[in-house]
């Protein structure tokens, strides 16, 4: 997405920029060997420089600003959050997985290189995305650092999205319910999301207990993007969106759209985001950009 | 392997000791859920409970124990490099890698499960590798914890292990020489190795000045793994390997035996694990089960 779609005059500079520190901190932490390691780089770089919407980076380094974080740890940080939500996007586009050609309006990394090529390349911002989290850039703190990995690993694992993709895969013979549907996307999207709220309260040190507020935000946002994400598959633009739509509908697959309906879904979503500003409400004027974020989440052509 | 199969008096019940009790920690770790859940932590327990000679986790103990870390904080962290070692295994046995259906003398797991499950049954164990390592009960070493984390993401990603499977792939088209093979190999294969070595030594708190020696143990057994790995390919028998061999002559591949020849290989090979030997000399009879273990890498029979 280019920061000129984002119209709002808070969001868009946001957005802009720390597509701009993202890009910046992945070209430094990738450089390109001239061996033949050169492909495996080559394929990394082009899965994680110059696409996606920086959500994620977004509402870490926002929750992050909240609580005085140096700047430059937080974008590590969001590197991290980012290169796993990279990975899984390549390791979904497999064949073997949702078998898709195009990704952010380009070739999905197994059609640009091969296979074998976007298994490692997965696998190895996988790997990078701990690696920065044990730096000391990071965080000079271990103790932060140590956290900062526990909760990345465990939101992108077998008890977070992982969980939710093996979910989503046996969707067509389970026939999930509300109940199901809902408990499938927190796994599925919604751990990743708040582990970026998450991480951005671990590197300002606000201590769990302190988070509440925080984790209610970020759970009704994820809601949220994923109801967004069902309405898009249902009403988006192709070119837009750069990636094939029309597949929930195809595969008779549930979601909040096939079970609640366009309208009563697109309600509550509006209604998840009023109720995320509301828990954020203690930060006052300093939560709006993680306010309009959350609207953006749901409105947003792509 | 089971444990009878290694004779030495030494090895063989400091085997059977390791493998049960890593078998008891992921057992522990990978709970089965009764929903749809359940078909991920079934793959992701298949490739790692029961299965695998234990190489790298007996390593890790043997280390930590001549620096008196506590055993089952040892245990943990060599879960974590076996958790590592095993989604790498089952990535690389993927039709669109190796193609591969035999392992550890069961079928891979993308032939048992399907490789759509096989792929994220490898992601979650990536990720279960830094859950563990971010634990207290790994180390209540915030600092350690983050060291172990570093060692272990960049031995695995794009500077380590990923990086040699890629060089193993374009092997066909760069007509490795020796030099080549052996840096592919040290990346490959090594590199896992030698962190298992670097972990238990983090754990002992050996500062890093303190390793020297330890590294060039790791570094001459990593190697003379591999030979003996290339040996086996040509030599072994493939009910005891448990796998398919063979395969480096069918696809005409440059090894350390296409090389050097058989007996220059196994020479080689042998030198290596005196040598190995010689950089623990400091340890006096402490270390004669980390120098029985490098003679077992060489002779080995799987």
């Amino acid at each position: 997405m280019s920061a000129e779609a984002v119209s709002n005059a808070l969001l868009a500079p946001a957005f802009a920029q720390v597509q701009e520190e993202v890009d910046s901190a992945f070209d430094a932490f990738l450089t390109v060997p001239t061996d033949s390691r050169k492909r495996l780089i080559d394929a990394m770089r082009y899965a994680v420089i110059g696409g996606g919407k920086r959500v994620r980076p977004l509402l870490l380094v926002s929750v992050a600003k909240l609580h005085g974080v140096d700047r430059s740890a937080a974008i590590n940080a969001a590197c991290a959050v980012e290169a796993i939500h990279a990975y899984s996007l390549i390791h979904d586009d497999l064949p073997c997985m949702d078998d898709d050609e195009l990704r952010h309006g380009k070739p999905t990394v197994h059609k640009a290189f091969d296979e074998a090529t976007a298994v490692l390349a997965g696998d190895s911002l996988h790997a990078l995305a701990f690696d920065i989290l044990s730096r000391s850039a990071t965080s000079p703190d271990p103790f932060v650092r140590s956290e900062l990995i526990s909760t990345l690993a465990k939101a992108s694992g077998h008890e977070g999205m992982a969980a939710g993709q093996v979910m989503d895969m046996a969707a067509d013979d389970e026939h999930y319910d509300l109940h199901a549907v809902t408990r499938l996307q927190q796994l599925k999207t919604g751990a990743l999301l708040a582990a970026s709220v998450e991480m951005g309260a671990i590197l300002g040190k606000v201590p769990p207990e302190g988070r509440a507020h925080l984790r209610a935000y970020a759970r009704d946002i994820g809601l949220a993007f994923q109801i967004a994400d069902d309405l898009l598959d249902v009403e988006g633009d192709e070119a837009k969106a750069g990636k094939a739509l029309r597949k929930d509908e195809e595969q008779g697959k549930a979601t909040f759209v096939t079970l609640m309906g366009v309208d009563k879904a697109r309600a509550q979503a509006r209604m998840l985001v009023e109720q995320a500003a509301g828990h954020l409400a203690s930060y006052g004027k300093d939560a709006q950009l993680l306010n309009e974020l959350a609207r953006f989440i749901v409105e947003r052509d792509r």
